[in-house]
């Protein structure tokens, strides 16, 4: 018989039709109780046991982690917490579950830490944390491609490998088909990458935005949404060395229709969150709670995590020039009492987390739009402003997470953005084509990158960056 | 004021309300009638000037390939072809478009092939062919999306960088952060792995299956969509070395549910190409047409490319085994009067791409999926049958295209697993946590690749891979 995914069978009325569901087993109480989960919701159905109908044969190997397959007919239920139960007729183990194996793994039914579930990475799915983060990254994603879809943008691939390393955001990762013990050497004593798959060095990508760029200038309104590289030896909660990053590229926006669509992106993928993951998001709030109560009061969050979420969606995001923050943080308590490890002391000053963190989490409590940086530390495709100090570039900072976006107006003149490039020693040669975006038809444009797994931490609670994706890449760790 | 999108202009009623646009110049006939395009859509919105009310010089920079802003009110068009154009009231040019650096490029207002617009994939976008193609990549990505996630699948990022090389689907590219002149040597004087990045050797992947598989076991129904890559010297027009693969993966179900899943994905997103493309696929349609009519009658296509998108939809896939097709194959005209390149002699063999196209093109006359082939020329984890010769593998051969997916019920048998690792010379240590699967709670499950250019080919007509995909990868091309 046609098996049916358990979230369908828990909305279901009692039914004397028979109904089939398959899943693993996630506890077997007093010989009777099983709590069958297929992954399709955080919810397990009870399936109700009369023992004295089984063989115990079959009654043995209903243990924790094993696959069955369970029919029977839909009752209203007696217990707590569910509308619904099976009262099984028949009851099939597809695969066991060796009680004495599981015991070494984090199936075993008690509390393992994240760092040990993050080293049984392929199994920590079947926990209810983990399965509750995944569904809410998969449905965040498919929020990501429906606010643009529905928004009139083009979805495109940018290359993951590339030739160029011009765009500086990183340090990079070599791509090679040469063999890396004895490769072909040029006159010089150089790798001969000539001699490569490409028949040029490659590395893998560090953002599609330029690339985005030029296909904003075709089809007008564009986004990404693909995995970007660095390989930077950052062991942070925050950083990856993959990750998923969202960038979109819109031909005529200027910087305010930026920061707009920034906002207006990010609340529509957090509401479509709060709206379609009630039951993932209940118990991951719930988590939260429980591991507030094991730390002193006043460390404890002041919101629970879906109050968290409603306060993004329901408050506008507070904007603010870098000139602005520089004079609120020069005349905050923390800089004057040198609690800072950067203290600010003049316009200029690169902002580092602890000073956007006390922006967002002590001064506004809201997320924060900074924009117009100081140009020298940003990037040379940022728009120069009249003032010829600032660019146009913005950052979305939140709470906890720190910078979560960051964009800028594109600098759309030629001749400015050739002087740049000379002045940062950026190789026109290897540009050529981001240049002529600039000759033909150039116009205002804009753009931000959204570091995907920034904004999955912010939306599942979770601590550590490592555990919002399914298999982490960081110094040290390729595993799976 | 705020612009609008040139698709919604044209489906608007004629209105004294002023509106603007903003796009790019695609002609200006008879200092009076600008095509312009927005990349919105396919059509342009024609916008008439009454040259006596403006400038000379404004006049003069509105050349094919400016960017300019016009405002107006929208009238009723006497002109073929559009219901509605713009009385210009007032013009900007954003920036113009130098007619003689434009000579130079694609962007000349005549015909190019497919070749020079590839050598300036930046600018490729700007035409109709590549808008169109471009347009329907996007619509067909997000059908994906949409039909997995109305389905209850869940959406999921394997990773790029894998320290695993074992699933042999191809040969693989070396990621490294290493300095490849002088990289660390170990004490046999070979490369030092441990002291690279993630400290040991890694590659991209060529596949998410097996990670797939792992969460298929937690979440019971996944799909991937990412970008995958082969280091194979195939210089095809159906081969890149990096393109983007989906592969679905569902727990529970068996090779008839699979191919069922195949056949019902593949028609949806099409049919969301049909529903939501209509000007892109008319316009790539009677682009077909015309270079058809360059042909000897004898090559044209029998179909256009609608009724060929339609056939699809509207009829069965024909299921076969291999077994059935070596039988068809070994009688049919071509192989009896040695046509093949190579002759079907006996069972066992490996099908070649004309094979596969003499039954789906020649035979059968639609698409078509083969199963269970010789367990010799498939891969480990397939499923073994109970015959002990054939494996539950299938492949949906597409006119045109051939092979568009490749899938199979994967082997959920521990024992038999470890055997066929253990004689095909695959690392069980490094692959320990796949075996795993097998451990717990293990259960039938299948799942398929599709790969997504094959799809964008046959969906636009194109004829080359590197023309569905904005910045191709292939040997010795690794540009933008």
């Amino acid at each position: 018989m046609k098996h049916i995914d358990i979230v369908h069978v828990l909305k279901q009325e009692p039914s004397l039709h028979e109904i089939t569901v398959r899943g693993w087993v996630r506890s077997f109480r007093s010989n009777r109780f099983i709590a069958l989960n297929d992954g399709s919701t955080i919810n397990n159905i009870q399936c109700v046991v009369d023992f004295e109908n089984f063989e115990e044969e079959t009654l043995k190997n209903i243990t924790t982690g094993a696959a069955i397959e369970v029919s029977g007919v839909l009752v209203e239920s007696q217990g707590q917490g569910q509308n619904v139960e099976i009262q099984v007729s028949k009851v099939e183990v597809l695969g066991i579950a060796d009680p004495e194996e599981v015991k070494l793994t984090i199936l075993s039914p008690k509390r393992h830490s994240l760092e040990k579930l993050r080293e049984q990475a392929h199994l920590r799915v079947r926990t209810n944390t983990f399965g509750a983060v995944m569904r809410l990254r998969s449905k965040l994603s498919f929020a990501v491609h429906e606010y643009f879809q529905k928004n009139g943008f083009y979805y495109m691939h940018t290359p993951i490998i590339t030739g160029s390393d011009a765009e500086g955001a990183g340090e990079m990762f070599k791509v090679s088909a040469l063999d890396t013990k004895n490769p072909p050497l040029d006159d010089h004593g150089n790798v001969n990458y000539k001699e490569d798959f490409f028949e040029k060095e490659t590395n893998l990508t560090v953002s599609g935005q330029l690339e985005a760029e030029t296909y904003a200038m075709g089809l007008g309104k564009v986004y990404t949404f693909g995995p970007t590289f660095r390989a930077e030896n950052s062991n942070t909660s925050r950083h990856l060395a993959e990750f998923w990053m969202i960038e979109p590229e819109v031909a005529f926006n200027n910087l305010a229709d930026n920061m707009d669509l920034a906002e207006d992106f990010i609340k529509y993928v957090i509401k479509y969150a709060i709206e379609n993951c009630q039951d993932d998001l209940e118990f991951l709030e719930n988590r939260l709670i429980q591991e507030d109560k094991s730390k002193p009061v006043a460390e404890r969050q002041e919101m629970t995590l879906r109050e968290k979420l409603h306060f993004v969606v329901d408050n506008n995001f507070k904007r603010v020039s870098y000139t602005e923050a520089i004079d609120i943080l020069k005349n905050s308590k923390p800089n004057k009492k040198k609690k800072f490890n950067y203290i600010i002391e003049e316009w200029g000053a690169d902002l580092q987390s602890e000073h956007e963190r006390f922006l967002v989490e002590k001064h506004f409590k809201c997320p924060v739009i900074l924009f117009d940086y100081p140009a020298t530390i940003k990037a040379f495709y940022m728009r120069l402003n009249e003032d010829e100090k600032t660019v146009r570039a913005m950052d979305v900072l939140f709470p906890g997470i720190g910078e979560i976006v960051g964009g800028s107006q594109r600098e759309e003149r030629y001749d400015v953005l050739k002087k740049k490039m000379k002045d940062m020693d950026i190789s026109e040669e290897e540009l050529y084509w981001y240049l002529d975006l600039r000759k033909f038809g150039t116009c205002t444009h804009s753009g931000f990158g959204l570091g995907f797994e920034r904004l999955v931490l912010f939306v599942t609670g979770m601590g550590n960056i490592r555990d919002v994706i399914p298999y982490p890449r960081s110094p040290g760790n390729a595993e799976f």
